[in-house]
């Protein structure tokens, strides 16, 4: 998955994770951790594709798309025994928010 | 409302209204219409906040919350008819997705 393009998705409903973050100045094993994680995440029963953006100021949204609430309970599982915990992955982000939702509605325009 | 800070929302349930795009060539009056666009959701009923990141090649995301689907479906009236259809909106970028969705939960770290 590019960090930057966009999720090819079914039409809705499907479920989202936003992932709004601040990067703290610690980076060390950072890219790695989160290539890992979206790697973790794109082996996951239910995982539809994700899109992320980072501006240079450090703030970030990353945001998966889901098939069900249980493939996301289940990634969460994934990832955190897998890799958070060993990696103290809530270090690196100064501040983190997320919120799960339920898409509904989709439109865009593509060229 | 910073391009790059994180909203206060109020507990679950609300909605999203989550927005990628890629930005094209055309700059031309770019930033005075987003801001525009940006004021106006601010002054709507039913706003809660927004978040925006957009990379340095061109991929962003924003996110706006409201309290409601009728809020939304308000705002974009107002947007499309005051700004966009103005404005030409939509030949800034290359591509854009837009997808509506209704929070349920919601966590997160600061500090």
């Amino acid at each position: 998955m590019s960090a930057a393009s966009f999720a090819r998705l079914p039409a809705p409903p499907y479920y989202a994770v936003i992932f709004s973050s601040r990067r703290g100045a610690d980076d060390q094993g950072y890219e790695q951790t989160a290539a890992r994680m979206v790697e973790l995440a794109a082996e996951q029963p239910g995982f539809l594709g994700a899109e992320s953006a980072r501006g240079a100021d450090g703030f970030g949204i990353t945001v998966s798309y889901w098939a069900s609430e249980a493939a996301i309970a289940a990634w969460r599982a994934q990832a955190e025994h897998r890799v958070a915990q060993e990696s103290g992955w809530a270090r690196w982000y100064e501040h983190y928010e997320i919120r799960v939702a339920r898409v509904e509605r989709a439109h865009g325009k593509a060229g």
